[in-house]
Order: C-alpha cells, then structure tokens, then sequence
C-alpha cells in the first residue's frame, strides 16, 4: 500500500526503510531533514505529500508526542478527506488520543494510536506494536502492520486509546524491571565479592527466570565499559512514566514499585537534594548530629 | 564423572536424570522417598552413598536451605576423605556457605555453591548454574557443569560464597520484575480498555523491550485463566528476596524497589492489616472519619 509517514528522526526514517523493504509506497518528509539516498520519495511540505497520496490516504505521525504531533494533526485535517487516516505512531498521552479521535470521527476521518516498542533496531527490522482503533478500518492497514512487526509482534488492541495506553503501561513496566535489575548490580558492586558484570548479565541471559531482552541490554552495556565508570548515573524519563503512574493514581491501584522507579529517576537528576537538607538539619536539630557544611 | 545427589526433590530428581542424560554415573539417596525406574542407582542412607562413591567424591546436595542442609553436611563431613567435595545446589543464604565452606576447609575437603535457576523444567533440560569455591577443584568439576546448564548457561563466580551470593541478587531482581510486571497488568485490569491479557503478554515476547521469561510465564499463566479469576493473589516468598533486602542493609545500598516488592509480598499474606486499622482510627480521631467496623 501507499503511505505518507510524516517525521523521519531516527524512529521515522527506519521505520520508512522497514516499509520500503517489504514493497509498500513511502512519501516521506520532515520539517527539519531531508534524507539523501533514502530509497523513497520525499516531499517539502504537509500539503504536497497529502496532494501526492492517494484517497482513502493513510499518513503514519511519527513526530514527538505533545505540542508537535498536535500541531500536525491540526495541519493535516483540513487537508484530508472523509476515510482518511491518520496513525500516530509516537508516544503520545492516551488521553490526548481519546480527544483526536473523537475530532477525527467528527469529520469521518479514522485515527489509529500505535504504540512501538523495540527501539530503532526495531523500527528499522520489525517492530512490536499495539495499535487502537476502528476495528473494520483497521482491517485495510492491517498487512501493514504485520509487514513491519516482528512476528507475531503486533496487537490490535481495540477502540483508539487502547494502544496508547498499552503501550505506557510498557514503558511503566520497563521502568521497574529496569530499576530492579539496576538494584541488584548496585547490590553486587558493593559486595564483598569480585563479579564479571558482562559475565554475570550473560549467564542470567542463559537459562534463568530473568533472563530479559533488558539484561542483554545490561550485558551489552557491561561489554563496553566493564563498571560503567564512563558515564554518569543520571536516569532522563520521557513521560510515560510518569503517566503510568498518573494513570495508577487516577484509577486507585497501588503500583508501589513503579512509582517508586520513577521517583529514584528524579532523584537521579539531583547531585543534592532538598529533603536531604531537611532530614540533616532536623537531625542536627533534635540531636545534635552533625550537619555537612557548603 | 561419579556423582552422589542427595535429595531426590522436584528439582533433585530433575537435575539426576539431566546428570544421567549427559553420561555421568548418579547414586541418588532421598531420605522420603525412593524414585521408581528412575534410571539411576539409588541407595538407603548417606552412609552406603559415601561408601559407593570412589574418592575423591562429588556429592551435589538438592535439598532445603537451613537446617536441612546444614544436617546433611554435618552427616556427610565425619564419613568423607580429603580431597571429596559438597556442591550445595539449594539456596543456602552465602553467609552459611562461607562458614561452611571454611569447615570444609578445614578439612581439606571443598566446597561449592551452587546457585541454579531455571526452575523444574531448567533441572531437567538444561540450568543456569552460578558456582562458586576454589579455582583449581573447580576445574575437575566444570565439564558437569558445562553437560547440565544450557549453553553459555554456567559461571564460575569466583571464591565460595560468590555462588550463592549472585544467586540471591538474581531471586532479588526476580521479585522486582515480577511486581512491576503485576503492577502494570493490575493497572490495565482496572483500565477503561477491554485487554486478552494473554493477547498482551504475547506480544509483549515479540519484539518489545520488556521481553522476557517472566511475561513468557506470565502469557502461559493467563492462556490457562484469561483473568485469573481461580487464584488468590496471594504471594509466598521463600527467603531470597528476604536475604537480598537485608544484604542491602548490610551494605547500605538504596534498593528501595526489591525492598517494596518484598513488603508487597508480605502485605498480600493478609487480609486485612494492623497498619490499615491504626491509620483508620487515626483519621477517625482526628477528622470524624467513618472506620468499617467488623
């Protein structure tokens, strides 16, 4: 099929390559690059790549959630026409997904919300995708999905929202299991014994309850810097995180573990903390503990 | 090689056939029970094992952790030479095995500990074994291990203790990954959105960055009972996470996510709680608040 994947970072453009592999119609663009030799047409600008596609059109957004993905939506519906679809393909707030839906179906127009994961070694060679939406729409995009997904690697999820959705609460559960094995090697590097990290990582890849796509990350990392004394431990989050665990208290469910794995990433991003100069002072306050001077 | 197993377990047993499927001579001894047609030779007591194995003697120890083994290997030291070595294959907590270890060495006799993880199936078919004690005898003991553990799937840890020790750490980031791993599921059972939760784990296992053995058990778990409506969620420990709390303390290493999931499971063992009625009758004191009554 034809389609007009909008937003060619490092997601957008293997993921483009991936459709073009599996002999589908790519128009590509994006407001800041243009990509040499990319093997797929590239445009200029929204208007000529929606001019260019044919109706019913489908356009994959893969564009960064918030202000830009609502921008481009915004752009994109006057210039679209009743069966029309857009696929956001980025990581956007489901509930903000529940609200261009309803937008789009006002004007009879579809909208897909697909969640990705597998990084860009996924976009670029079969990605695992949860995708929302009209069930019987869902049914013309359907092969494409299943073109540029891993095997068995996509579900349609249901009505728009649910692959948003899914696809954060992934991202929460990624957060703990990586706090968890984060933890233990924490655990293992203070210990009195003199561990292989990479070995260790590897020998739990190799037949044990954790072995993990996440701990061949971890000995993947370990192979190149065997204690990690390059880099520093600050743990950036992107947001769905955080809205895991918004979601968590929206819906009254305890997810100690979770929330607790967003927490220590804030805290990452602290050389000092407030808190610690609470507890310090009040320490020194009632007991005469001694305080670390500036 | 030769190799005396005592316990004849789930996880005994398994290993015993693994062992007698790679060529090695098993006399297995279980002082419950007595494995029919179990291809193996097995004997009546510690004694006659000890008598039946040719020094040096491996003798592979499959039973509980704590008093068991600890009564075992009190049996074993008085009957053995210089020269034999105890493979400790249970979860003893590291700080008994480096006592024990010393006693043995004492002795001049070895000792190893083995930490093995890939659960019933793992012994049969294949564990991923973490081994620690002396360098050199390990040597004479590394093809068995090598013939038992799937590939890749074995490591030398370093002096004893350091088995044991990375075992617990691994049961530690088990109880981490599998809260998350809940915590997400119990968020999307209370979503608005209708999940086949089997659906999910599946494609999870597809590509996604928190693939895993756990969700791989987590899929089989829910293609058995779509919600697990034939279960309570009550969640047993059986000391490791424990362990790996309190080694934390020990080294003052913040985990506060294997922390958590340890209290989780605590919490799930009751009802209701001690803490919830304090905490009721406090909000009742001070701001009128209804408490339930029993």
């Amino acid at each position: 099929m034809e389609i007009g994947i909008i937003g060619l970072g490092k997601m957008g453009l293997n993921l483009a390559l991936n459709i073009v592999d599996h002999g589908h119609e790519v128009i590509g663009y994006d407001s800041h690059t243009e990509i040499k030799e990319s093997g797929f047409t590239q445009v200029s600008s929204i208007e000529e790549m929606v001019k260019q596609l044919e109706a019913p059109r489908t356009l994959w957004l893969m564009v960064p959630a918030g202000e830009i993905t609502e921008t481009v939506i915004e752009q994109l519906i006057p210039l679209l026409e009743e069966g029309d679809a857009i696929i956001d393909g980025g990581n956007s707030n489901y509930k903000d997904t529940l609200r261009r839906a309803a937008i789009l179906k006002e004007h009879n127009m579809f909208f897909f919300d697909c969640g990705t994961s597998g990084g860009t070694d996924g976009a670029r060679h079969g990605i695992c995708s949860m995708i929302g939406g009209d069930a019987e729409k869902f049914k013309t995009i359907e092969p494409l999905l299943k073109d540029i997904s891993v095997e068995d690697g996509y579900l349609y999820t249901g009505e728009a929202g649910s692959g948003h959705f899914l696809k954060m609460i992934h991202n929460g559960i990624e957060y703990g299991m990586m706090q968890s094995i984060a933890e233990g090697f924490d655990i293992l590097n203070k210990s009195p014994f003199d561990y292989n990290f990479e070995k260790v990582a590897d020998v739990w890849n190799n037949g044990s309850i954790i072995s993990s796509y996440l701990m061949e990350m971890t000995k993947n990392a370990f192979s190149k810097d065997a204690k990690l004394e390059g880099i520093k431990g600050v743990m950036n989050s992107s947001g769905e995180g955080k809205w895991t665990v918004e979601t968590a208290l929206d819906l009254n469910v305890p997810a100690p573990v979770i929330t607790l794995s967003l927490m220590m990433r804030y805290r990452s991003l602290e050389d000092d903390t407030f808190a610690g100069k609470v507890v310090a002072a009040q320490r020194n306050e009632f007991g005469g503990h001694a305080v670390e001077k500036k």
